[in-house]
């Protein structure tokens, strides 16, 4: 009695019901006849790796997808773009395992993370990866499960509310607006030996706003090679720290008077740059007030 | 006891639980002690608008913020962007009012939406502004909460996934990746007077994903224009109709190859364009899988 209830529940709230709410009808149906055609108590053996966006920092923009996931997965791979309140929500005992990134000490490489996650799934195991913002939006999501197609292991991918989108609505700053910007551009502020990879003339354009993911190291040098290839000192530029979280600010000022403000404000990763015409909007529209004092999420 | 009952459900569920939710703790000690000092069995009167990106289509896409808010607004303006299977979840109560769309015959303007934003919040209802993917991309939210911060009407705005990420992980075309793109810029395939308001040099780059909005109608002229300004023909080119539901439909092929599939399959609205080197990945990528034949959402 008690094997036929594992059974039924794992078939209506395991792998096979996320594969039919993915809508992955004909693998459902397969894999629901392979395990009726099992003794019927062996535990699920297939894995299988859940590429998860994770949002901009507030919990409170997990889509219902991915917490359902996150509450799902037996292992969760996470870094330090992903916010504590976030990583607290996953089941409470499946294992976690922080990657860390890059700029980090203790991190895994890249490859590391790529083999770390064909293992696990091959232990028959379900696993997520859980990433800061969207995973196909600067989050490399696109080269970890490149890895995972290549050995045929099943996974999923959820998009996230990307940060420069998260940022934009929590700061009263539109990406996009009739008055002041018809297109957006994405791109990131890290250096590579010393240059950006940017194409600064195709950045600089009128009534286009430009949203620098991991700028503020960078921000000074970004600024001036705006200026040198063109672009007006007096562009309104913003820079939003931790957005959506308790502990939001929000700078505004130009090309010329941003940057020094990250010294004199200490202000730290992460942190969304916006430039273009659309912030001068922040102004009037800005609507969130976080408290002054927030706990250190 | 009954009042008092419903005093208190209207503080721990209610616009004064969403200020709380929404890190406005001002506001909402301000709103809190301005009701401690009510007589307490009136009910709430200041009006409020939410303005809420619902996704690209895929319910199970919505925020917790976003499907929270619709279980508690008394009105929600939609339009045709709206997936029907998000609209239905709406309070069941609430009164729902579809403001149509630019292309669309029954139709409000944007003057007359903004005007009856204004009207409804005035009239001390809460009221949800519905958008189809995240409201400041493409979505003129900043437009509408423009004349509400003009009057004094409060409001607050939740992102959405906006449909470029949306389309790119079911479809499996990562929007930035190491090899292939190092930005990502949205545009509109929107045609005023005959003529697209773009800046085609800073669209073709080296590495950089072009993603278009309510580009289908005007495809073959945008990818003529591409072609015409330089960008090679053979330039990897997608079509996602219907993205993250179970209708979604992929195309790919080139600059060349694509517009002539919108004919040929009876591609409709709603469709996501992506142009780039990215598109050759949805072969490998792929993993969303809806039934051939699924019901009309």
């Amino acid at each position: 009695m008690r094997r036929r209830r594992r059974f039924w529940e794992e078939i209506l709230q395991g792998p096979i019901a996320e594969m039919l709410f993915a809508g992955q009808d004909k693998a459902a149906l397969a894999a629901l006849g392979k395990r009726l055609g099992d003794e019927g108590d062996e535990p699920w053996t297939a894995g299988e790796v859940y590429l998860v966006g994770a949002g901009p920092g507030d919990p409170d923009l997990l889509t219902f997808r991915a917490l359902r996931l996150m509450q799902q997965a037996e292992v969760v791979l996470y870094d330090r773009l992903v916010a504590p309140a976030i990583v607290d929500l996953v089941r409470r005992d499946a294992e976690r395992i922080y990657v860390g990134k890059e700029s980090d000490r203790h991190t895994l490489s890249q490859e590391e993370i790529n083999a770390l996650l064909i293992r696990l799934a091959g232990e028959g195991k379900r696993v997520l990866r859980l990433k800061g913002g969207d995973p196909f939006i600067f989050g490399r999501g696109g080269e970890e499960i490149d890895t995972l197609a290549a050995r045929g292991i099943p996974f999923q991918v959820v998009p996230g509310i990307t940060a420069a989108a998260g940022c934009s609505a929590y700061a009263g700053i539109p990406l996009t607006h009739r008055d002041y910007a018809q297109s957006c551009v994405f791109v990131t502020g890290h250096v590579r030996d010393g240059r950006f990879d940017l194409s600064w003339d195709a950045l600089i354009q009128p009534r286009q706003t430009i949203a620098v993911y991991m700028g503020v190291g960078s921000l000074a040098a970004f600024c001036r090679e705006l200026i040198r290839h063109g672009m007006a000192a007096a562009t309104p530029a913003a820079l939003i720290q931790q957005g959506t979280t308790p502990r939001q600010r929000v700078f505004t000022g130009d090309l010329t008077t941003l940057p020094p403000m990250i010294e004199k404000e200490e202000i730290k990763p992460p942190s969304m740059v916006i430039v273009g015409e659309v912030v001068k909007l922040h102004e009037k529209l800005a609507w969130y007030e976080p408290a002054a004092v927030a706990p250190d999420t």
